[in-house]
């Protein structure tokens, strides 16, 4: 495969993912960075029949440690498959290697004046073949759904070494079983995918934000309902509580006084009448009840917005020098008390605690500020995330709206899932893995 | 579980369903008619136990024989688990039972002002849990999707009689492997879907269908492929090619000369504004190359296009008596080359063919007529979709857009499947359903 392919440890980039605040690094025998999908196969091939494990790794952006080698074994790296292998922009159509950063294939579709609208963040640092893996979303999976809901055909490379395509430029199919929807969100445990047709959309002309600021999360969320109620269709609807307004305080959108305790931002979209419309009517609708609203038109506060928007996380972090948090997923009419239940959580195990997220689609960011130098502070935020699965769940929710399972979550699956499902689970698993060898360790339904 | 609960033999209304002009009918031992979901997994366990087959039929509209009964067993009929479990309208959500008849599920969304987009035919008849296990088109998965990409919880019995319930009123999740959209599409093979929690969006306030004929199938797909480029979203993009014109003469919404070819509907949705935006633009476009356009915007005339629309289907049986028919899939700039080969096979065979479907999909429905008393033109009929298989292989397409595998296609998935994704297919299978019991005989993916 040649020597530039093949990288001995310690490989230290590729120990970690962007869990490493949760202490997980992992060890590792060999880095592998094939250049096509049939050196992928390869790759695969020679684990399986030595017995070695596979730890399939795009970006490394993941926040479960879905990429992280926990004892061993080949990390294989897509970063060199990175082609374009067809743009059709006439007919909507892209197909891709898994390589491609996240940014390059939406810069790439914008060229020819269209849209991939799944948008998760470290778009710059994620590849799409990751994005597919942990089926990513971010804001605007709201309108438009997560990236699954745009994959049109896989290629992926199943054990024991074989080279599979499914589906292909095609917008539908009713024929086998939907093994493509089982390997999107698989997390590299049932395969490596190595390429993908994806459909697109036609560029949206105009994309206007529109932010409110409520005196509490019960307001702000009762706003994001009357948006739903009034069956707007807005293209992304964000929230931030009162911790986190505060720590990212910063570029705030708005003049926040002391009372601002929960952010809105909704978003219109579409050719420019449709979007100036749905912008009027959020104006509308978001004013009720706010502290304040702004709505800007012109592309460079558009554009500060959501850079600041991005940079939550990081202006979260950054307050105590780590952080804990997970992504979990209620109905949204149960948003508010799950945002007020995080911070009670946190309250109980002396952390503070904050939560933001893709409102409209009732995914939290529920989050425990953490000092990284301090053990004691990252058990006790360990202990605060396992209540707030359980929050998620007794609020008929899911333990993950994004990041998936990974490692750090592992056997929380327990909680939403009967033990008929779970058992399922596990021999899905082993129909399409029989020897364990697909990044082991992770997607783990159960502990038992 | 109560006498009206079971139907002796022949009971013969669940012998065949709409694949009957293929010569497909059963022979049952039983119907099983249970009245809950809870009766649902009585049913599947007895039978589990006792190595008796199970048959899972919804409104048996389907057109590839899955809900035949080909050798005996236990027929479980959904019908009597009509019942709505909650509908809020204000968060576009709505809970139903497998045997709610789809128009049912369509009438109860636009009562709340919202729209349950999938629209497969026969809606009186079919069910909505029946559209779920073939994940079901129609004329609006164009825009909107398939049923699956409505499906945000399932309800199902897995072997050997559990009930499971996967996600719910919730808009996303990225937990375990994705087993509800293994069970979407499954045909009755793996489970019974019991119940489904759906997502809905807000009913467009109008929508507008603007009609072109043209002189050659390349010209009318010339046109629709004009409307891709031009970035259009079209709700849905629909066709007819020259013998489906000529058969389905009455009632036409434009005058058709003989020199009349292809004729093509694209749909205008939106709110009221958008969808005369899009109006205009489709009349200009499809206007390019016509013999001649028509664009009602009176709801009586639009109304009696889409019930002609729904009419093509038995206007073309009804030309000889019976027709055999398959939906193939192709990409959609391959559309033509697809149409004019339909009736080249056909000419092979000596049978009038001709093919109509959602040309925004690729999908196409290559029919060839027959007369019911004529064994020999069925089987050259049989000989004729063959090839239409392999014609949608040849072209990078797929075997099914619709209609499923079922009995008629199996083995069929050998054209398009790489052996190892064949595997697969019947490990999932096996791992599902270890004995073979649920609908034995469909959806196989090999005859080996």
């Amino acid at each position: 495969m040649g020597r530039e392919a093949v990288l001995a440890p310690p490989a230290r980039a590729y120990l970690h993912d962007a869990a490493e605040g949760r202490g997980l690094r992992g060890r590792l025998d060999a880095v592998v960075l094939p250049a096509s999908a049939e050196e992928v196969a390869r790759v695969v091939a020679w684990c399986y029949a030595h017995g070695v494990a596979i730890i399939p790794r795009g970006g490394g952006t993941g926040l479960a440690g879905g990429a992280v080698p926990l004892d061993g074994g080949v990390v294989l790296g897509l970063e060199r498959l990175r082609r374009l292998r067809s743009f059709e922009p006439l007919l909507w159509r892209i197909a891709v290697e898994a390589g491609m950063p996240t940014a390059e294939l939406r810069r790439r579709a914008r060229e020819g004046g269209l849209f991939f609208p799944p948008d998760p963040g470290a778009a710059e640092q994620s590849q799409i073949g990751g994005n597919i893996a942990t089926n990513a979303g971010g804001p605007h999976a709201y309108k438009y759904g997560t990236t699954g809901a745009w994959v049109t055909g896989l290629e992926f490379v199943l054990p024991p070494g074989e080279l599979v395509r499914l589906g292909g430029p095609i917008r539908r199919e009713a024929a086998g079983y939907d093994l493509k929807s089982l390997m999107v969100g698989s997390e590299g445990t049932l395969g490596v995918i190595t390429a993908a047709w994806l459909r697109l959309v036609p560029a949206p002309e105009a994309a206007y934000p529109v932010v409110g600021l409520y005196p509490s999360a019960e307001a702000g969320c009762a706003a994001i309902e009357a948006v739903l109620g009034s069956g707007i269709q807005a293209a992304a609807i964000e929230y931030l509580d009162r911790g986190a307004i505060r720590f990212a305080a910063a570029g705030l959108p708005v003049p926040a006084g002391p009372g601002a305790s929960f952010l809105v931002i909704a978003e219109a979209d579409g050719v420019a009448a449709e979007a100036h419309r749905i912008r009027t009517e959020l104006v509308e609708i978001l004013g009720d009840g706010a502290l304040a609203t702004a709505a800007p038109t012109e592309a460079a506060p558009i554009a500060a917005l959501w850079r600041w928007r991005s940079g939550v996380s990081p202006a979260v972090r950054a307050r105590r020098g780590a952080k804990v948090s997970e992504d979990i997923i209620v109905p949204v009419e149960r948003l508010a008390e799950a945002v007020e239940a995080t911070v009670a959580i946190g309250a109980r195990h002396r952390l503070e605690a904050c939560s933001w997220g893709h409102a409209g689609d009732g995914n939290l960011h529920a989050t425990f500020l953490i000092a990284p130098d301090q053990p004691d502070e990252l058990e006790r935020a360990e202990l605060a995330v396992s209540e707030v699965f359980a929050l998620a769940a007794g609020l008929g929710g899911s333990i993950s709206g994004e990041h998936g399972i990974g490692w750090v979550k592992r056997g929380q699956l327990e909680r939403v899932w009967s033990p008929a499902a779970l058992a399922l689970h596990g021999r899905i698993k082993a129909a399409c893995d029989p020897l364990n060898l697909m990044n082991p360790g992770k997607k783990l339904a159960t502990l038992g």
